[in-house]
């Protein structure tokens, strides 16, 4: 058993519903030693008394929950990004268990120092705008019969697997290695308003699939902030071009 | 993934107290395949209107709960009984965590056809004598810091282990090899009366003790319906001497 000697994941609940699964979640997360719990406009608002009715040990985690307005706000400061799903997306992200992703997490180095697992809301899960953030897709076996699981219920069982996982093999990867997310958001902006102003997308109807595809692909990397930093230079490099280009 | 190719586990609810907890355990039930649920002494009776709303998609699962009196009326047609506890109980058996019982669920022919898994009341767990009644003891890692699982949890995370579990290699074990503990019972009682007849406890105030670390012994052993049998002759052949040397 390991626990503790590698940092547990970040909870994001996107849009949760009932006060009673977020509190529900607090606990469990207790239990297996998560700390973190991050809330995407909970449908109730917050705070929510139903949610620190059933935290019962894990009040502190109720009490430090953190509040944001969009997804991406809430994933600013994190270096990798899960999204547990039980539908299938048709995206080009690695799909893993619970199991495989926390023996990746001690396994390789290519975990980093803060990584949010999301999970959507109890009606319809996640949308594919925030699966899109992600850099991999956590899917829960289920029963062929009846796979819906209780918002608590996924939870629970991540925080289980992360507490049942070894500890890392020694990694010299740092907090300032992998970008955090708002430096890759902040150059996903910037190619997404040049290629618009460009008119890259032939077809509008087609764009939110094809930037997905886009965005997917500069995920899979997980750049060091030095190499978003590059980018920024090629974009910057690029755009000026052409602009001079235009200019003659 | 497994699941399916052998019998899942009976799950068994001692007392539970809410019935939310027995719904949202039936639902996490149907969600990794396991099928029957039996109940002792639940406290606000039964149907529970509050199960039936949490069981969500593992509503079959309440329908056809079984209700006892008592544990042992629960476990009477089980082979193999394993109590869910965390608490240490000084008690000469196995402690397995889920992942350890399931593994030995396929690796062994330890593990007999009918496995009922015994989960306390929300407030206190489970009895002394009722965790005497189990071949072994399981518990589930937790953190040190709060390690108090929701009824609902705890089923849910044997259930997933169970599902995750490989099938057993086959075995020649069957129902008639290991005895069912209404069996083993019938012996215990038999064997217990004649101890009391005979004035076997010196000291009344450890019978409690010592006529469980007696049962504790043949649980170990997991006997055959054909060995005991063998037991009952033995006894009945002891206590019949017995019998002609006082007539003498």
């Amino acid at each position: 058993m390991a626990s503790g000697n590698h940092a547990p994941p970040i909870i994001v609940l996107v849009g949760p519903q009932m006060g009673e699964n977020i509190g529900a979640a607090a606990r469990v997360m207790k239990n297996f030693g998560l700390k973190e719990l991050r809330l995407v406009s909970p449908r109730d608002g917050w705070p929510n008394p139903a949610a620190e009715a059933m935290a019962a040990g894990g009040a502190d985690i109720i009490a430090a929950a953190t509040l944001y307005d969009t997804t991406r706000d809430a994933l600013a400061d994190c270096h990798h990004i899960v999204a547990a799903t039980a539908r299938d997306r048709y995206m080009e992200k690695p799909v893993l268990t619970a199991r495989e992703l926390f023996a990746d997490f001690g396994r390789n180095n290519i975990m980093s120092p803060k990584t949010a697992i999301l999970f959507g809301c109890e009606k319809s899960g996640l949308s594919n705008e925030d699966v899109a953030l992600a850099h991999a897709i956590l899917s829960i076996p289920v029963s062929t019969e009846y796979g819906s699981l209780n918002l608590a219920t996924a939870v629970g069982l991540v925080s289980y697997e992360w507490f049942q996982s070894e500890p890392p093999v020694r990694t010299d990867i740092s907090d300032d290695h992998v970008a955090p997310q708002s430096e890759l958001h902040g150059f996903f902006d910037a190619l997404e308003n040049a290629l618009d102003e460009r008119g890259f997308w032939k077809e509008p109807k087609k764009k939110p699939i094809m930037w997905r595809n886009i965005r997917a692909l500069f995920l899979r990397s997980t750049p060091s902030s030095q190499e978003v930093r590059t980018l920024w230079g090629i974009l910057k490099c690029l755009t000026i071009y052409r602009a001079e280009e235009k200019g003659e």
